[in-house]
């Protein structure tokens, strides 16, 4: 079958086509039958007569083949043609019971109903939008950053231990030994910085943390990079910036179909998202907010707090948050000035947080020493210690996560809805 | 520090620039000295008096920064330009006693001495170019199937159950749970093309084999996709063609640079590649290499043998081998015909298998029915066959191993070349 994509009918009107796809809509008169067909493309309106059709039974959501002639139809939502069927089959046939139709407006179907039947919630205009939005951002993340040279590398998940410490580590039963799934590629693309200067890894990172929460799951999906040659965390903030930009920039023009279907606004620049340095924010969150409860970390309600006086004075509600205590990162940190602030930045966007980042060690002395702070034995790290020694230059990163930040753009309240198969404490299915 | 990448020091003749990156090569005469420098765009030759740079005692791999002035150079092989270095300092240095340097030939160095050194080998230029290589058809593959309408997704590597029974997995203890890792994201795509119509996905499939081989890997980075609208495995095997037609065009061109340090030619067009029918397979093994052994499936001898013969054919070492025996195949293969062939190809390049694809059956009732006649309990695949319901359109796809491509294309003789950290029966380290 070599079928037509309904996107490209408005160019082929007085043709005779063959359409595949799904019935999106149905509206049977006495005399005329309208199918909304929908495929990969978009959507169709295809013409019949209702007894030509009615040996059929058509329903929503069965899969049907149609051999039709394009129409010019001056009036059509569909790009100015119409479709007449001259020949009508269901591949397949949507069962009769189902909880609800592609076409329907989803807001009221419970989210265990949705992810019982993805595929039926994926081909909804609204939810279809937002996997496509996920998809977009993916590859405005990559193309951003090949444009600056970085390289895409693939890191192994199966690590023989975690990247700060044994906590929140899914154990695998490997062979006759144990391994976990990888936290985070950070110790894979810091050796990356020394072997190829830049890169990235668009990756599953996995968290075993019991809380259910609208902003945790237990696998996600992490855009990261990491860059040789950075003086501080302010040279990530700012190659954030500019990859955010970019990918926004492409989300408004490229994708710009998206955003009727999702109901919200393309996101504005975040050219002048404020960097602030964690105390002033402290400083700020009491002043303006009424918050002396915090003191050496934000928490979910400073954080939304904080984009909230971004948004007032900036215009965006963004802010890039610098210089968080340095006993609450990990031993990787490089320490900013000697007042015990780290060279550690978090953004956060429309109150939630949706990267850490920063400048790490890399001098052997110097982590080794922080590992010692730390209470380990550094010879628990002696592999990646000694990556340490083949010409380790300064380096930074940062991590994304793809989930929160395809929530935040479709304004979504959970995180759960950007994905497409979310795990969490209870759930492993489907 | 706003370093200038060396591949744009052609354009910025009679500039002062500011360099970062690694020592390649060093050369101290009396009164001169040459640093060879890389980074990630590329080298330049930076020089000094030899008694100004004296003090730093610079070694192979050391992390340099330089200021100095481009000044042109018509002998120069780098662009027409050499650097006049005007000062120079060392970020970081290489340990003395490094088995290897960066700049050396590798060929003779053992494969456990460059991954216990992975950086260092990744910064030497042929190394790096495997890896670029892989990037480069990650990029590709993903680029083609996005200009054919498809969508990539992100799915779970957390699973309940395995795709095709419970061999072979690795069980993950999940809280109170077992889950295991993902073996392929084949349910998942198939859900895909009942939701979006083309879905592909590039991420990471898991199988606990325990075997050595130079073509296993027990974690690798599977290239996936899946379409809707499929007639036979022959729409899957053109689609193959095509996107892989222009990965290796795309190879050709824009990444030209590729091949000189690989030391082979960018791949031919697989335009002529046949198809050939598994039992005529058969019938040209027993007939071309006296091979009167093999019944039900091929084995790597027969693999290499095909590409031989279809090399001699067609002029390419890459053949697509439709119609192996359904019984050898998972239950979800939609048979080919009566005769107990399936609607399942493997495509050999260059004597190995790597891609395996094919239609699938997408009727619940067919689905179940083959499921039976595996002796299992179609309950045990509740979840997946709710999804046959919601219009589940006939489909197809494949999965292309990422490794092996690229091994094949770099000439490598073992994918864990092709793999930055490989995990095996045995390694879980770096």
């Amino acid at each position: 079958m070599r079928k037509t994509f309904l996107a490209e009918l408005a160019q082929r009107s007085g043709t005779e086509v063959v359409l595949a796809g799904w019935v999106h809509r149905l509206r049977v008169l006495s005399h005329t039958t309208f199918v909304v067909l929908q495929d990969a493309s978009g959507q169709m309106q295809c013409v019949a007569a209702t007894p030509a059709l009615a040996p059929l039974a058509l329903s929503l959501d069965d899969v049907v083949e149609l051999r039709g002639r394009v129409r010019p139809d001056p009036r059509s939502r569909y790009g100015g043609v119409e479709v007449d069927i001259l020949e009508a089959k269901v591949l397949a046939r949507a069962a009769p019971d189902l909880p609800f139709h592609a076409s329907a407006d989803l807001s009221a179907v419970g989210a265990e109903t949705l992810l019982a039947h993805r595929p039926l919630a994926l081909r909804n205009e609204r939810v279809g939008a937002v996997f496509r939005l996920q998809a977009a951002l993916l590859e405005g993340f990559r193309a951003a950053l090949r444009r600056r040279r970085f390289t895409e590398i693939v890191s192994s998940k199966l690590v023989s231990g975690g990247t700060e410490g044994g906590a929140n580590l899914f154990p695998v039963t490997y062979f006759d030994r144990v391994a976990y799934l990888a936290q985070s590629p950070q110790f894979f693309k810091e050796h990356g910085t020394a072997g190829l200067e830049r890169v990235f890894e668009t990756g599953h990172v996995y968290r075993a943390e019991p809380h259910a929460t609208s902003r945790h799951l237990t696998e996600y999906l992490s855009l990261d990079l990491e860059m040789a040659f950075v003086d501080a965390a302010e040279d990530v903030i700012e190659l954030e910036r500019e990859v955010l930009c970019e990918m926004f920039a492409g989300l408004a023009s490229e994708h710009a179909a998206l955003w009727k279907p999702l109901g919200v606004a393309p996101p504005p620049t975040i050219e002048r998202a404020p960097v602030w340095e964690f105390g002033e924010c402290l400083e700020r969150l009491r002043r303006d907010a009424g918050r002396a409860d915090l003191v050496d970390d934000l928490d979910p309600e400073g954080e939304r707090q904080l984009c909230a006086l971004a948004e007032r004075e900036h215009g965006v509600a963004a802010v890039f948050v610098v210089g968080f205590p340095i006993a609450a990162r990990p031993f990787y940190t490089h320490p900013r000035g000697t007042a015990g602030a780290a060279e550690s930045f978090d953004l956060l966007y429309r109150g939630l947080e949706i990267t850490t980042g920063g400048k790490r060690r890399h001098l052997r002395s110097d982590l080794e020493a922080s590992i010692r702070s730390r209470g380990i034995d550094p010879a628990a790290f002696a592999g990646h210690l000694r990556m340490f020694d083949v010409g380790m230059p300064p380096h930074g990163g940062l991590a994304i996560g793809l989930e929160r930040l395809t929530a935040q753009l479709a304004g979504l309240a959970n995180v759960r809805e950007a994905c497409l198969y979310p795990r969490d404490r209870t759930r492993l299915d489907p």
